[in-house]
């Protein structure tokens, strides 16, 4: 909820000061995608990238997207009229990192000049299940093995690039006994980057990891992809205001890459958008300890005020602003 | 069943003849040990191992062993009867190998001359759950990346130490979510050797490179032993009789230790012992598709006659002996 309440405490800080652009607050929906397994549902209505398929995706009990905006009152044929005018004039988004880097600088605010672009796969490795105690290591096709050895390479390549991220979270073995060498290994690789030919790269090199790795121990192994989403760069304009912003309100400015996807990366496909990230204590995100200290909400107050002040002297400023 | 009835079908084959000894036949029940989480309670009568505790032991269904015999229409009071009188002469046991040695030597029967001692526990490598996007690869305590530069260090330790089989089967992480890190990996390491003294030093140098892991990852780890069996020495004069029973039969003997446990092991405390393996066709054990090639148990009977001549010729031979 930060990142509207912000928006809110923003507005009400202005103190009725008039601007030369008006503004807008977005609480978006399905920004993680949980219920339809399919996320930035809200985004996509501002960038016009609700269609048909996506208003008949369902959740687990079968309710689709068009049946849950018709059950809260709405009517799925208005979902267009949601589109941004072309003289949007950008759109500035609040959020918690979600991660260690401003706690680990010591800097409450940081500006946001990339969304990583991702991959998400599955892989699955195949051996034989055998008796752990009659099978000689020789005469193995162990799978979880094999996967560890991957793992371990998947990792060295992630340290060898600046800026990537690699991380395998799901790990299924199967049969999972401890007198049994496993022979099957289902498991999960995420790959972040600001550069997708960077990203595209290691995925290339940590998929043929696999296959040789495999080959050389007797494994068969096949991947799916889940999921690739493009990098998004913020607008420089707004990212240098928002660096500018930060300072003025008594911080130093870190200028970051996102590694977690946001609605700013839909919106950003059709108007100038930016972000400013807030220190997350302890990192911890996505769990109930999840928090922001309060100070530093009242800097990002102060940031999204002197921000405002330097749009609003901008020479683009005659249009309408969004803030989410 | 297949030892149960290759003996019953030894007899059969004997056509009357008399020997200057006793046979028994024994079908133990509980070998595996599912039902009461607790193997070799058959064997553990038959050496006077069946005591209250043991007794007490209750399945699942709070059902204990003293009930399981009381239902089955037995008196528990009789275990001690079943204990095995000093003048036993031995005891022979026919069992598929339970994996691919035989079968990749292309040999019918072998002679187990060891059962290889065993140590089977559970580690856990504990790190913290983050996002994988947001958390730099420098700043992660990965558990999962922990526990498989790990596994990869036991595997390499395994293949350094011949006869050593290493084998970890059950891996669980936690949340184990596509997107994030593992704070928590759960694993199992069962180690076995026909020499304790060698499985023991593997074991002190893998929980050594645990540690030695942990500790550079930011990660900690516990380790807690769920099993220790040491390993057990067949009898010499008995694997030299079934060596050359084999060779009898016209197959090449292949003197090999048992990976896996067996009631010889435990009868092995207080009588002389000995097993033939038949080879197991795919090295597929534990499973529907075990079987035998009827060839090879034929050669096994044949191989049982040689064993009980030269065991009729051999000067102890005027006791009685116990076969399973």
């Amino acid at each position: 909820m930060l990142g509207v309440v912000l928006a809110i405490g923003l507005l009400e800080a202005l103190g009725g000061k008039r601007l030369p652009f008006g503004i807008e607050v977005i609480g978006f929906s399905e920004e993680e995608g949980v219920r339809f397994n399919t996320p930035f549902i809200g985004s996509r209505a501002l960038v016009g990238r609700v269609d048909e398929e996506l208003l008949n995706v369902r959740d687990a009990q079968g309710t689709s997207v068009r049946q849950a905006i018709e059950q809260f009152g709405l009517n799925p044929r208005d979902v267009p009229a949601a589109v941004l005018k072309d003289d949007t004039l950008g759109y500035l988004e609040f959020h918690i990192e979600q991660g260690p880097v401003l706690e680990e600088l010591g800097r409450p605010l940081g500006a946001v000049e990339a969304i990583a672009g991702q991959a998400r796969m599955e892989l699955t490795f195949i051996g034989r299940a055998n008796h752990s105690g009659t099978t000689p290591m020789h005469l193995r096709r162990d799978a979880i093995a094999g996967a560890a050895e991957w793992i371990v390479e998947v990792e060295k390549e992630a340290l060898r690039i600046i800026g990537l991220t690699a991380t395998v979270g799901k790990f299924d073995a199967k049969p999972g006994a401890t007198n049994v060498i496993a022979g099957e290994v289902h498991l999960s690789l995420d790959l972040r980057h600001s550069l997708d030919d960077v990203r595209a790269g290691a995925e290339k090199t940590m998929l043929r990891a696999a296959a040789e790795i495999a080959g050389r121990r007797g494994l068969s192994v096949r991947h799916s992809v889940q999921l690739t989403q493009r990098a998004a760069k913020m607008d420089s304009a707004f990212v240098r205001h928002a660096e500018e912003a930060i300072r003025s309100a008594g911080c130093q400015p870190h200028k970051m890459v996102s590694g977690a996807g946001h609605d700013a990366m839909i919106l950003a496909e059709k108007v100038p958008a930016a972000m400013i990230f807030l220190r997350t204590p302890g990192g911890v995100s996505h769990n109930p300890a999840e928090t922001v200290n309060v100070e530093d909400v009242a800097k990002a107050v102060e940031a999204g005020l002197h921000f405002l002040d330097l749009l609003a002297s901008s020479p683009i400023s005659q249009r309408s602003a969004h803030s989410a």
